[in-house]
């Protein structure tokens, strides 16, 4: 079986050939085995000799393992299950580590994030000899990155719609999440805007019920939001939640467009990659502002599941030019590193697709800002719900404390100091401390 | 705050009008605060009272716990980390239980699984006040189902396509995975046919690659199937990937159908229920062979995540003919009372939606059908890769062996005496033990 070997410790891959995908694996298996096992299953072996493999094929085809790096630690103890054990239990037969694998890119093809994803993460999460996996990185080709589209307008295509050069955006998600009516939704649009938000969204889980259709909020919101640009001097930005099955979520998008309308937004991981891509294919001229419900159910886990380094990466391929990435300081998990990891990975150049800019979302309020803005930068949108509906003076005085804090940041005047003239914000630092 | 309140424990729940979930949950707060932080952040609540939120849509559209019990055993100590407890540990910070949910239906969009899980299964995963969330079931009602179109043939519909009335099918994916032409491929596809396999399918990371384009590969494959269905008298299934970005996909589906063949096959969880729904809305007259490569990503940690039962329900939503749930006794985790449900929910009747023929594969013989069949009954596809192509008498025999398998166990005399009088079975036997 020497022809027929996986392993390649030490070997120098080039980069511009293959897909290399770095794994967390815990095993009862020795750490070379445990790592053919998915180098096997995640490009074109299985559990026993076939006859129908030739040499040629697998010296072409076959995923290289070229790094396998030992974890020592912790451990846990059974496969999936219940019962785990401490760092300080010993337990010599669990075997963990890190494993870079290299894929040769004819394996892929291009343009298909769910092929990648039946490759890499598909089959290999499933084993029995497997205890736990979690894909940690993915690192592309050019040529594969090339083979999508990426955002259309990217950061700076954002920042040039909403009339903005260098401050963070202010966001806000219309709350209650459900339940409005799609005037009453539009209303709290227009006091948002009114107050100095940039930019507004439907919560995640708002699509088209019957107490609020789609086509009645985005006709009755834009209007609200071209009156309420008329008297604020300021441009805005519509984020309406198109999640749907492809071809209705594609009519949403092209309803939100011929309504005047500049920006779509969709539920990445419940619609999936083959949705989102659809939509950004149809090069419909729309923002797309990429909600990510549900990650943490893959991300979350450090032990099992996929990294949140790795959805953004896929983001960024099939084309959102605004994502979700966590706020560090906020109601949600993800760790300041983390967090930090992803949005520089999004505002860095890659393979000439446009950076994305990063959301901060979730439990945020003004108080909260300068420490956000220090920690992840001015490329932000810095999104408030309960953070400005939930502010003593209601929606339009929370939208003027949110827009103050991030102008107080802007000019590093400490919040307690600007909240002197600007009541708004000193409101909000009341309220939420 | 008393009429903002979302406990109503012990509360009867009309099935008719709400989904109910049901969730395995951990977390240091008291059972009931958790539960409340997932019920609100699930349905219309935020982590902040806010002004816009009204008693009357409250009541109208807030989720309800009507149910929680505590579970006792084994705990962990921290979130998401990597630092567990064993079961012998004392924590008596982490509370777990098994908590209820009932959602008004109001809250959903008929017809939009994304929707659902942007609801039911989104936010709720990335709390920092739940240390740990797995969505366990979901029970919907009648008029929640009847939103969407389901199976188009279900099992009665595949079994008249195969001509099989009784037995389970026996199915293969060519191997190795990946590296063959089309043309080797449908050689290998025939001498399965000619050998009695009743369905071939591609795996599930092979979809057009330059080596293998998928158009050449359904031409060439549906031609020798035709040729093998002449020889063998037998009708026949080919499983053809269509996995990737929507508008292609579909675009696959429509070649199988116009060249001639029967199903199409795709990645169910890394294309996403987008895009599913969407190829079983077109209505092409194809068998859906549901692959779920990736879901033990999301499956396999009973700590958090979404179970496989309730994919198996969304799957049969979106009409999903024909779904991978597990062997039981292969290379794939998924233990037996857990496939046993699933198989149960999809052959039982379910609100009118057809029933669903469960596939067993990985890691499969011919050894184990009579185990397999005794455990999982003959409504099944047995698919073989490895345990077809790997027979020492290569894809022919190993094919002839998988159907002696099956009709041994039909016949219900043990595999060592049937193969007495049938030498390809006899050399699976004496190869895999």
């Amino acid at each position: 079986m020497s022809n027929f070997s996986y392993l390649h410790l030490g070997e120098k891959i080039n980069k511009e050939k293959n897909i290399i995908a770095t794994f967390r694996v815990e095993s009862n298996l020795a750490l070379e085995e445990a790592a053919i096992e998915i180098a096997a299953e995640s490009s074109i072996g299985t559990w026993t000799k076939v006859g129908t493999l030739s040499e040629e094929i697998f010296s072409r085809l076959a995923a290289r393992i070229f790094d396998i790096k030992k974890i020592t630690g912790y451990y846990q103890t059974e496969i999936g299950g219940p019962f785990w054990c401490s760092e300080k239990t010993e337990n010599p037969q669990v075997n963990i580590s890190t494993v870079k694998i290299a894929y040769p890119l004819e394996l892929f093809e291009l343009g298909n994030i769910p092929q990648l994803l039946s490759s890499v993460a598909g089959n290999i999460f499933s084993m029995k000899k497997i205890n736990n996996l979690r894909l940690e990185d993915l690192e592309f080709p050019e040529r594969y990155a090339r083979g999508f589209n990426g955002p259309e307008f990217g950061i700076s295509g954002v920042r040039k719609i909403a009339g903005i050069k260098e401050r963070p955006l202010v966001g806000s998600i219309i709350k209650p999440k459900m339940g409005l009516s799609a005037k009453e939704h539009a209303k709290v649009a227009y006091e948002c805007f009114t107050g100095g938000v940039d930019l507004v969204k439907d919560d995640e889980n708002l699509t088209d019920q019957n107490f609020n259709r789609f086509n009645v909020r985005v006709k009755e919101t834009l209007r609200l939001a071209k009156k309420a640009a008329k008297k604020t001097g300021n441009k805005n930005i519509c984020a309406f939640n198109t999640t749907a099955e492809t071809k209705e979520m594609i009519r949403r998008a092209k309803f939100i467009k011929k309504s005047g309308g500049n920006c779509a937004m969709v539920d990445i991981m419940t619609v999936g990659f083959g949705a989102v891509q659809t939509l950004r294919n149809e090069n419909l001229g729309l923002i797309i502002h990429g909600h990510r419900a549900m990650h943490a159910a893959l991300t979350r886990n450090i032990h099992h599941g996929i990294s949140m380094l790795v959805i953004a990466k896929l983001a960024r391929l099939a084309g959102i030019d605004q994502l979700h990435t966590g706020t560090v300081v906020g109601k949600m998990e993800g760790g300041k590193e983390e967090v930090l990891a992803i949005n520089k990975f999004l505002l860095s150049s890659w393979h000439g697709l446009k950076p994305v800019l990063p959301i901060a979302s979730g439990g945020l309020h003004p108080g909260l800002v300068p420490e956000l803005v220090k920690i992840l930068g001015n490329d932000l949108i810095i999104n408030f719900g309960g953070g400005i509906h939930g502010h003593p003076g209601g929606t339009l005085a929370g939208a003027k404390a949110a827009r103050q804090a991030v102008e107080a940041a802007m000019k590093k005047i400490p919040l307690a100091e600007y909240a002197e003239n600007h009541r708004e914000l000193d409101a909000a630092l009341k309220k939420w401390k």
